[in-house]
């Protein structure tokens, strides 16, 4: 059995006396735990607490305060930025117990449910009253909504619907200090004072655990409509954005580029278009009109063609077709089979992307000669690009060559060192990169005022005591 | 002239000597000014400060931080919730000479502007992008960019395009210690740290004071479809808003009601339905097809008709006709033509609309008898009323039995006393029917954190020093 400290033993013994049995696992049922659904080390605190209620969270919370006990929060631990792991003095909370999922309100077409439900639960309860929650990702399985909320994930709908913060009501958190804030608005309009929920989201607990979210849900769509086309010059590309974005009156939902090297690798040897165009656009529209969408969405095709925005093409004839393209579109473990690879998540502006990319490209090129891969493909419909690097050994000198290599040009290009996945305890020092001092200041501000003894996820988003180190 | 205070005229020496000439006016040239465009009482402040420049703001804040001045913020305004007013010992900042629009970026779509560019500006300048920007409202030739961003503005698109918050890309703030806080993000997925933007969209400049705004631009439409729809029963008008939103695939953007009582009202004599009904449904939809949306349009409703969600309908067949139907939504003045009366504008779920109106119509009847009129109307897509009351004297104490009857039901309701206009000063004692002790206690946590000596917009929203009176 894992040794507690003494902070952690008195935390144990206060929590065992005030929350229900079975609330506070101890030593190796905690650290046995896999310290991320996607990683081989465990969880190295020794505490876990799983409160089955706000008012439990809100005692633990309590509990800890009081003694300055850290509390590092875990939901379904698929988060990619390093955010849940633990060290041996913390004390974990895991909202694996709260899993109430409240009747739909299909009158004003709310869900409330409790953090700990997995986002596929939920968009099936959508489902079941024939809504939709348009929030949907690789995870969806695994995930909680406590997760998606307080990273403002993003997903395969954003360009459509936008990102969680979009989908999200309300939401009832507890404070460092025990307080329950219950702020679960189910209204699209609501300026009566500020809006508090905005303080959770994106905010990767680091200023109060959620507990239950309030969820916009919106009616299903009926149609899916799917094509990849071949751009031969990035002007193409974004050309072709903007005119699928109007023509497509609103029902554009994915916009993903695949890069020629991506594409290369992860096309199927019956290739959907030949490989040797620069880039290839997976674009997919979601509509309510069975008897026309079909016929709209190709004449818009053949309209951007006409117009030269598009090099070929293939629009897909069955639901077959759809997958295989995603399928493509998502094996990004493909590029993982040449040996340990770093997987990145810029955002910027698509018009700065070509440019950027070839930036990046140039000086991974000048640190590791040929002895170095690059693969781009994202969601460059939101700006959001993936940058897989394959370089080095893994060890941690190698990385940080690599991540320069990545984040210095995002501050020319005004992009941003996280689009979706958020910053965790990985991305810290970069932050500077892309927000200003001022902004870092001002986010210690919030820390400081609402988790003045920095308890809650310490260290994750920013330090509070100093400034973010530059690399 | 007016009498300045010491600490004022410290102010002004200060000002003067450190920003350029014409940035400091005081005495008549303050207090002759209207204190508010649609009131008849004047600025009550002797001095006002006009920064031509963020650093100028900076400078103005930094002055009157160093000498504990408050600063009550002017722009367009247009504000309905008391926000603007000011008191002798107040200094006002006006953002009247921040008028600076940067050229559109059309390949990524977005605008950058100084706070004091009016929306009206801000829109002819996306429109002459071909592009738009999705906010409207009444007031737009005279409201500026930070006065909408500071309130969280809604107005006649919200249920296609969401609010100013959806708008919004990126901020610049000074805050009240003169911290310049440029947080401008262009993109619409960026989870670097904190979304900063959110403290002050919709904060009515209790925490900052809002110098750029970078926005969000889209595809303009090409198509306006427009229909006038008459329910029975509420149920009806719940139903048809469902129906439409899915049927319509996303391009609805327009679900205004008119109750009966303001129908009879505000509708010519040549009525374009029958008066007998109890609701009545403007129906708007923007698209993007040309050659197909209006047959789309009036199939969509053929559709809800029959399946008995409408009792009777006209379809726009010219501009005109749909100019007529908007100038009926839009003549709120009438409701002023029998003396004095409230305008309210409270938000609910679209479902609990009949039993709070109901509610709100038999506490007016108790309270003024027949002496008593109400006309209900509003953005029912969005799930925002507005309710017109007259009855009483005007005077204070007539004032507080009518906002009694209106918002006591909201917290049955789980509504809200402000869905877009605010709370400023106007409806600050009726916060707790619709925020909890530990949610007010949240947002003076986060006035503290970010103006710890209540200098900006004091008064506004909230109270900082003790909780906000019941009335």
């Amino acid at each position: 059995m894992s040794r507690l400290n003494a902070r952690q033993l008195a935390v144990v013994d206060a929590l065992q006396s005030e929350l229900s049995p079975g609330s506070v696992l101890v030593g190796g049922e905690v650290t046995g735990r896999a310290a991320g659904i996607w990683r081989s080390d465990t969880v190295q605190a020794p505490v876990l607490v799983r409160p089955d209620s706000t008012a439990a969270v809100s005692t633990a919370l309590r509990v800890c305060s009081a003694l300055a006990q850290p509390v590092i929060t875990h939901g379904g631990l698929t988060g990619l930025a390093e955010g849940a792991l633990t060290g041996p003095d913390d004390v974990v909370l895991s909202t694996e117990r709260l899993q109430r999922v409240y009747p739909v309100d299909t009158a004003n077409r709310t869900l409330l449910a409790a953090a700990g439900v997995t986002l596929q639960a939920a968009q099936a309860a959508a489902e079941q009253a024939d809504l939709m929650l348009a929030l949907d990702l690789g995870a969806r399985g695994s995930c909680t909504l406590g997760g998606v909320a307080a990273t403002n994930a993003g997903g395969h709908q954003v360009l459509r619907y936008g990102m969680a913060r979009e989908q999200i009501l309300g939401i009832e958190a507890v404070l460092a200090d025990g307080t329950v804030l219950t702020s679960l608005n189910s209204m699209l309009k609501n300026n009566a004072g500020y809006d508090l929920k905005q303080l959770f989201i994106g905010t990767e607990g680091t200023l109060g655990i959620i507990t239950r979210v309030r969820l916009r849900l919106r009616p299903r769509w009926r149609t899916q409509e799917t094509a990849l086309l071949a751009c031969d010059h990035f002007t193409q590309v974004t050309g072709l954005l903007a005119a699928l974005d109007e023509s497509l009156g609103g029902t554009l939902s994915a916009f993903e580029v695949l890069w020629k090297d991506f594409y290369q690798l992860v096309s199927p040897a019956q290739k959907p278009l030949e490989p040797h165009h620069a880039y290839y656009v997976l674009a997919e529209a979601l509509g309510s009109q069975p008897a026309t969408d079909a016929e709209r969405f190709t004449a818009a095709i053949a309209d951007a063609a006409a117009a030269g925005l598009v090099s070929d093409a293939v629009v897909c004839k069955s639901g077959a077709e759809r997958a295989a393209l995603w399928a493509m579109r998502d094996s990004v473990e493909r590029t993982l089979e040449h040996g340990p690879a770093s997987i990145f998540d810029v955002s910027l502006a698509a018009a700065s992307m070509e440019s950027y990319v070839a930036r990046v490209r140039d000086c991974l090129r000048d640190e590791w000669g040929e002895a170095c891969r690059m693969w781009v493909f994202g969601h460059a419909g939101d700006g959001n690009l993936h940058i897989v690097v394959a370089a080095g050994t893994g060890d941690a000198q190698s990385s940080r060559r690599i991540e320069r290599c990545v984040y210095e040009p995002l501050g020319a290009a005004g992009g941003s060192i996280s689009g979706e996945h958020g910053i965790g305890l990985e991305k810290k020092r970069w932050l500077p990169v892309c927000r200003t001092p001022a902004e870092l200041d001002t986010m210690r501000r919030l820390k400081r005022a609402l988790d003045p003894a920095n308890l809650l996820n310490p260290g994750r988003v920013i330090d509070l005591q100093q400034p973010a180190a530059q690399a």
